[in-house]
């Protein structure tokens, strides 16, 4: 079995949610684990100079045109939710503690909160809707609340966007094989033809 | 046979190029013709406010290693020209000409064009590298080099860009089929899931 594949992910992209839904039958295809990296897209967005997607003229209208096609094309249950985008930042605390404490927990998680907001239309911005969304699979909210509050916690997220940029990753879903860098949901295809080069 | 496919390039766009040396077997596939429209990002990008990709930190670094890795992964001839990018108006003024005037002159132009500038490293950018390409072809420099210095062609350039913004094109390549719009060469499997829909 090779390394594992990075998966860098922002709770408020859709590629990223779609990209959640195939990334371990992908890595599977290439006897691979999956390393799950919860991210921040704002602190990124703000080194390049880029304005959030969906503010960007015509690109705004195009990408989500483009997220409900892809949603349809890939089988792939998808609202756009409303507030979109959002600031990720609870669920993504919350993913990374569990992935640091209780991996197998966090990954059913992600999934969890991924589902919340693109499919049942939860507002995972507001901390009170990603605790119920973890109370749903047996965790102990209370526990979770303090956890979130915890400054080690919230340093350890900033060193995790940090580390991310260090490797170059600067958008998500982003996907790093072997140092091999894949950004989107559209190089799946690409992982697959360049792991069958190798 | 359906509507043409309308297939918007811009010589300076590497992944224009990709899908120049596709879009007509796409188009085959579905039993559709290829409009082709040269047009010029620069404009598009000042209006939405984007740098130029390889101006913006680390995507600019992604974007020449994925340039390298799509023209390895599907077989198409490919180094990255210097300077790069380039202004490609000259070569987007004489393909619009002949469209205009000998359009199955301008399909083998333009293909000449893009090869001269990812093959061959013939900087494109400079008007006399746009006429020995077209001479090479067959045909009248001269001809063709008073036409690029017209002001009315020079308008429609202009008038082209400004349309294809109206359509919402905001960059390249940029293909609409029965007014579905698809941004990137990583759109031609959608484009097929898409029709296959339909």
């Amino acid at each position: 079995m090779g390394t594992a594949v990075d998966f860098y992910f922002d709770f408020s992209s859709p590629y990223s949610y779609f990209a959640s839904t195939r990334i371990e039958s992908l890595a599977k295809e290439l006897g691979r684990e999956v390393n799950w990296h919860p991210i921040l897209l704002g602190p990124m967005f703000k080194l390049m100079g880029s304005a959030p997607l969906m503010q960007v003229p015509l690109k705004g209208a195009y990408a989500e045109k483009d997220f409900a096609r892809t949603a349809q094309l890939f089988n792939i249950p998808f609202e756009l939710p409303k507030p979109f985008p959002i600031a990720s930042v609870a669920a993504a605390r919350a993913s990374l503690y569990l992935l640091q404490h209780r991996p197998d927990t966090a990954r059913l998680l992600i999934h969890r909160l991924f589902k919340a907001y693109y499919v049942d239309g939860l507002d995972i911005s507001q901390q009170d809707k990603v605790l119920a969304v973890a109370a749903d699979i047996g965790l102990d909210g209370n526990q979770l609340a303090a956890v979130l509050a915890d400054d080690q916690l919230k340093a350890a997220l900033k060193d995790a966007v940090a580390a991310a940029l260090a490797r170059g990753v600067f958008g998500a879903p982003f996907i790093i094989i072997d140092d091999e860098p894949f950004w989107g949901f559209d190089r799946f295809e690409h992982i697959r033809m360049w792991a069958a080069l190798k």
